[in-house]
């Protein structure tokens, strides 16, 4: 429906009110940071991977305003009619491109609550103006490529295929959520678009329809190996399931003689066990032990979890809406927060923004991620300001429990997450194809505990605030207590 | 991210094989019905409004595939590496154009499980197409303007403004999901792009970042209004919210020395009842008794009913995340089934899908939906067969309970609910724009008893199949599970 999605346009009007506040009182230039982070993992899951990267990029470099879009907010009006924008601001717009610096980690990154997964330092006008579409596009990547990886998990390596695109939130609900799914590990997608933008192995056969359209269910498995004998996998339930194995069974055989093979067979409803385990039984007894069978219906990683210890038989996992729309926890709380801004005379003064609630207060300064390991493990993350370098032996606190802390030595192996993608408005940085993060997700994931990756009451990853940080943001808390 | 949504493109691979395969066997042309509706009312509540039907008059009239994407589908392979489509069939796509008929309720109608939403009557292979990108259009869309419609029930009547373009499933999750909350109520949203595409009147002051970009509150409220005075929301809960409330107060002065008024100020966490109550008491003190506050922060309707039962003094709703997710269920179950096959002799079939569960089976038959109404209110809705002419004295059964039946008399006036929208392939309709399906939708609502309007266990309006209909399908069922 929207034919420039990443755009500037993509946005909350008060972005622009904003905007032209800056440019009226002249902080338009004001250089600024900002960082894009979340306060709790989805799912109530112990990690998040970071994804849409790719898109936040594409907006950034090719940040404008068209001109039909600058006539549209010189029609808004606010009180007795006034126009909310003077064309001086519209003048400005016109010419602006982003000209600052975006750090970021990588898509298909392991993060945890409070961690920086973009940190932006430009202009703050401009600054400002990311923020709206920069959040819709990695808030829901990252919490889909979250779901698919936790679903991938649960499947146990068993190929995960995404089926989701009808039941998608809107068009690219559909083909965004396709691109996260694969980033999380799934095996392909049902969507062809999604497939045509982004590469993606598509998958896909016959619906109940085709059996529906001819007299009975042999006829209507014969007609689809007739013509797509290299495609045969089929749709068993359209009547009566184990019949419809057995009428998949006599077609398998007419494939054989010509050379083909049965693919596969699919379930899509009923007790998924049981059926499985007697589909199994059936393809093994007829002489079609290579044949696999592929489950769909309402799943996600818990009922794929159940399905596998109750013995499920099932080979192939095609899995749609709990996917797609992230159906237990459709939207992840990404914010975007100034934390620095700097003054006239070139220092810079870090502000924030309290809260009764201590996980809303916003963390001040330049921040980065430090991942320490230990015995080739990560062990912790630190997020420190790079305006107080991390000293040697460094210590880092808890944000919600500052009587929990932990140190790292200077002979802690480490790598710092955020890293420079543009520079000046310019792109510095060499994003990945899908294929690269898919398996980035997979060498990032080896890399933690497995406790991390359960389901229920997984293990919580150290994160602190480095040790410098931490007291420099409360004394900011309790100056801000004290004027109250 | 998808530059052409309205497409045949945005769809599961399967539809594309099952087209090759009608092709193949010789079935592309023959004409087909299916019909689109769900099961269930999401959010357990007691009804649905359809939306999407604009989008998918675009897709229909619009329908083609490009060269690019032919290519691409010439280049998708099966087992032994063998293409899965023939250059035949993909000659066939590249002139294809829709060429059937499309009957739809009007968006902005009340509708109930099992109703046909769309009813589709072309050429097999076409209709085949037709049903993810259907699916993927009017599934969000009603399920947003149902949530929206909700929101706006529990806000009686005061404006409620949705801003949750940052939460959305992706750019079009949050475009159409704007256009689908105005249609179910809401006043306006923040949403720039939506503003601009659909006309909905946009809304939008400052955020945190605006107060923590100045030396301290009184001078950030100060500086925005100095900029923005017809635009004077102030968002107070940067540091101390009821201190927040004063501040505005002084900048309310100012304003008004300069002819201007403070508008509104806003509430975005804390206990809003409290809070709300507070800072009315503060407002009609100094003089301020027709600013009103907005109140923001994960509302959705049960707790703007909350609220509303405390007696918040709240003016006007801010509903984001909730809202353009539809958090509570995220997706709406819309299927789309094929009930009606012409065979080469010209006689219809009406093939029927079998499942354990009653809910799931097919209805077959050329569907149309009589809603009768009594006392000027409506009485309930009968799902019939065009093929089976309605008698004068109808009677209709509970799709899911037979034994429940209900009988309108000759007498009762009626109200045919699917209208022709498309005919032979071309538009013949005139879709209303957004304020007149927003109209359609309070007069809808009008004509129904306030039970089904319910959150906590609505009224079941009655829906059910007329006994013609309903014999048919029982029987239809009998002789297939003799079959088995």
């Amino acid at each position: 429906m929207f034919s420039r999605p990443s755009s500037p346009f993509l946005t909350d009007l008060y972005q622009l009110t904003m905007a032209f506040g800056y440019w009226k009182t002249g902080r338009a230039q004001q250089k600024s940071l900002f960082h894009y982070f979340f306060r709790k993992n989805p799912f109530q899951g112990g990690f998040t991977l970071t994804a849409g990267l790719a898109d936040v990029l594409e907006l950034v470099t090719q940040f404008h305003f068209d001109t039909v879009e600058l006539d549209y907010l010189s029609s808004l009006k606010g009180a007795k009619d006034l126009p909310l924008f003077e064309d001086g601001f519209l003048r400005h717009l016109e010419t602006l491109r982003f000209s600052g610096d975006l750090w970021a980690m990588p898509e298909g990154t392991v993060c945890f609550p409070f961690e920086p997964m973009v940190r932006v330092e430009a202009p703050l006008l401009q600054a400002q103006l990311l923020e709206t579409p920069l959040l819709n596009l990695m808030n829901f990547q990252s919490l889909i490529a979250t779901k698919a990886c936790r679903v991938c998990l649960a499947a146990q390596g068993d190929p995960v295929f995404e089926f989701g695109l009808r039941r998608a939130q809107g068009p690219d609900g559909g083909v965004s959520a396709s691109r996260a799914a694969f980033i999380g590990g799934c095996a392909g997608t049902s969507n062809v678009a999604a497939g045509f933008r982004f590469g993606i192995p598509v998958k896909g056969t016959h619906a109940h329809s085709w059996v529906m359209a001819f007299p009975d269910e042999p006829t209507a498995f014969s007609a689809y190996a007739e013509a797509l004998p290299q495609n045969a996998v089929f749709l068993v339930d359209t009547y009566n399931t184990l019949e419809g194995v057995q009428h998949a069974c006599e077609v398998g055989r007419e494939l054989r003689q010509k050379g083909f093979s049965l693919s596969g067979i699919r379930l899509d409803s009923g007790d998924l066990t049981w059926l499985s385990q007697e589909s199994r039984k059936i393809l093994d007894a007829q002489g079609f032990p290579e044949t696999r069978i592929l489950a769909s219906n309402d799943l996600d990683e818990h009922l794929i979890q159940s399905l596998k210890l109750e013995g499920a038989k099932i080979d192939i996992w095609g899995v749609g809406t709990k996917l797609v729309t992230a159906y237990d926890q459709p939207a992840l709380g990404g914010v975007y927060k100034l934390a620095g801004l700097q003054q006239p005379d070139g220092e810079w003064q870090f502000p924030i923004k309290l809260s009764e609630q201590a996980i809303k207060i916003s963390t001040p300064g330049k921040q980065q991620v430090r991942r320490y390991f230990e015995h080739g493990e990560a062990a912790g993350d630190a997020i420190f300001d790079e305006f107080r370098p991390i000293p040697a032996e460094s210590s880092m606190i808890d944000p919600l429990d500052p009587t929990r802390s932990r140190t790292f030595s200077a002979q802690s192996p480490f790598e710092d997450l955020l890293v420079p993608v543009v520079k000046a408005g310019s792109l510095c940085y060499t994003p990945p194809n899908l294929a690269e993060i898919q398996k980035r997700v997979t060498s990032q994931l080896a890399l933690f505990h497995n406790g991390i990756k359960r389901f229920a009451n997984p293990h919580t990853y150290p994160v602190g605030l480095e040790s410098q940080l931490h007291h420099f943001k409360t004394q900011q808390i309790l100056a801000l207590r004290r004027h109250e």
